[in-house]
């Protein structure tokens, strides 16, 4: 890390995020870094909308290359989830310099499609964690202040514990990484330990990705998965019978792929930061 | 076709179905095929319970397994999606014998996982249309009448008009062909022209899915996409600002793939038969 004062760029290449959001984010940073605060700059497309998405394909993919392609910013931090991410891909993996292939980026959810991608293009500052958009959680501000941690001054404690374990780990948004197997962002895990969480989705759509997953040749690869939280799961009609641990032990001991417990990450405010590879400070 | 009574077994490798479906088809066949009716064999494994599923894997594997394997059984044919069936084809594939290769195999939504798998193994008599449950639809006979024309007669007019085209087609939902992308059950629709249909997602699950499906290079290769009926979609927040047909489009735009217009297939009674590859009666 740098010493001297950390510059990050927000894009959001999925959904908007609106000005409220980054007005507290704004001075969350000034509260925790009195006097020598990061300097935290919203692109204005974050607050663009267009249909479900900040703006269309071409004006997030053209503000997420502006942020990544300029080597006054030292990472490049996704303003929040939803969807859209993946439709970038095309757009911008091809268009990344020299500037972007040292960037941090941090991110999770949606933003893993991006993630998935930028890894396999050989970008080596990835990590899965928490967003701007998590201080509109109750207590969100803790999250956003880990990440904070992370950006600036690379905190051990910001970091899920495995990391410090020194392999190499990744992790993903259940569902997310499913529509990557096949696609030019599907990052090579071989010998990582990957970590999954999930959101919002049943218990048969979780049982069913995780299908997905542990019978491609690709993730069979992994050194392990381990499986952090799923929230907010709506009830299954019939009751699905089993948990989501139950589920990933199943999917696990199918395709011979060890499991390896739970990971401390997850759609919620205690979600820890992931650098995928090996952790370098 | 045989001239003899066509012998059908029926097994639900995904969700249960009840008597009181399995009567009405049976009264059905009789009402239409008077004095020469076509055998219908529900197999006791149908209205088994456990979970989510009609029985656990290995029963419902085994039911599969009994009808595929049997040379008496001119036809396996789903009687239900659900979700579950692609928990089975690590155990149903390899145990496939001889008279599996010459059956037909008829069913849709959630059964493709296994319709994939099966005519990826070299089984030529593959087919996505009606199912038995289709009879719980308002007007659900005309469908079931449908299936059993092309069972029992291979009847022309059950057929989706692109069949007597003579290109090789095949047919899918959406979301199950995106999660056997890269598995064991993914087939090889090299230049097929491949009919795509949707029941109960979100726009932007839609667009997800044909992302992935249009990024991966197996299904590039395909001759065309048609897009078949996208029904009950929940409203999308926010309204997502596309049809489905424009999501089609614009992916078919991205990856190169030509769009070839409408199927006529979809999660309702006018579902029509879509026998893989070029069509012999």
């Amino acid at each position: 890390m740098r010493e001297d004062i950390v510059r990050i760029g927000v894009v959001a290449p999925a959904s908007r995020i609106d000005h409220a959001t980054t007005r507290k984010v704004l001075n969350l940073v000034r509260r925790i870094y009195p006097g020598h605060s990061p300097e935290i700059v919203f692109h204005p497309q974050c607050t663009l909308s267009c249909g479900h998405f900040a703006g269309d394909d071409e004006a997030r993919a053209r503000a997420f290359l502006e942020v990544a392609n300029d080597k006054t910013f030292d990472a490049l931090w996704f303003g929040r989830g939803g969807y859209g991410s993946c439709r970038l891909g095309e757009r911008i993996l091809p268009a990344l310099g020299e500037a972007a292939r040292e960037k941090i980026y941090l991110g999770y959810s949606d933003a893993g499609s991006l993630l998935g991608g930028l890894y396999r293009r050989g970008c080596r500052r990835v990590a899965h964690g928490p967003m701007p958009a998590d201080i509109r959680r109750p207590g969100g501000e803790a999250a956003v202040a880990r990440a904070l941690a992370f950006l600036v001054n690379g905190a051990a404690d910001a970091l899920e514990p495995t990391v410090l374990e020194q392999a190499p780990v990744a992790a993903f948004n259940i569902t997310i990484l499913s529509h990557l197997i096949g696609t030019p962002l599907e990052p090579d895990l071989s010998g990582h330990i990957l970590m999954l969480e999930e959101v919002s989705e049943h218990m048969y759509r979780i049982d069913r990705a995780l299908f997905h997953l542990t019978s491609t040749p690709s993730i069979r690869r992994v050194a392990g998965i381990k499986l952090g939280r799923c929230s907010d799961i709506p009830p299954n009609e019939p009751d699905f019978g089993q948990t989501e641990e139950e589920v990933v032990r199943h999917w696990c001991a199918v395709s011979g792929i060890p499991y390896l417990g739970r990971a401390d990450i997850g759609h919620d405010i205690d979600n820890k930061v992931v650098p995928f590879g090996r952790w370098r400070k």
